[in-house]
């Protein structure tokens, strides 16, 4: 048995991509540094349906799912313990980015920006999965 | 806390597919309906390890991952208890096919085949994602 997480990599326009939401981590592990929005898989609901909600809930925005990045599951990508995290691309369709609930803040970051950032979890391996940067 | 799952879907050609192994399940759920090989995360592995894994106890198949077709968590897609399944599309690269393990059977099986069977699970939905169907 094992948590399940979804993360959610924002990006201003799928067609062509230059800048991305990241949080800043209210929480440990991690605390205060960058991150992808997202969070734990609730009982009844669809992994799609928990990226949609943890976005909103730590950026404020309206996102739609674009597809699917991967599915990353080290044993030791969480210190919480065992965490599998499904990654997907979305795009926004509504709201401005503002940080809340586990996020401290929440903004737009270039992706030339991203590849100089330390990024928490396993998150900056996303964006070479989803040839970002 | 959930279980997860990976389920392979394994095409003989990834550039002209034309057909797919499907097993036929020993146990229930779905006791001798057709399905995708796959079974359940082991603590220490990655779900691409249990993937391939449970490939090869199934179909007697070694496989490689070619691309993830999916992440499946309907709550009801289980009738043991919430589960979780990443999907991947895979090739053979070593061995023939033979059920053996949780399979009471595995063969080659047509796409156009497909189209008619019932599936165990939400295994066909698999194929209508991965555009094979």
């Amino acid at each position: 048995m094992y948590r399940i997480a979804a993360d959610a990599l924002i990006i201003d326009n799928p067609d062509a991509p230059s800048q991305v939401v990241l949080i800043t981590r209210k929480n440990p592990p991690y605390q205060g540094n960058f991150a992808l929005p997202g969070g734990f898989l609730e009982p009844r609901e669809t992994i799609e349906k928990c990226c949609i909600r943890e976005a909103k809930e730590e950026t404020s925005l309206d996102v739609e799912i674009v597809c699917i990045i991967g599915v990353y599951s080290d044993p030791d990508r969480d210190p919480r313990g065992r965490t599998v995290s499904a990654t997907y691309l979305c795009k926004p369709v509504g709201g401005s980015v503002e940080g809340s609930d586990d996020a401290a803040s929440a903004r737009w970051v270039s992706l030339d920006e991203v590849k100089d950032l330390d990024l928490a979890f396993d998150h900056k391996q996303m964006f070479h999965d989803a040839g970002l940067i």
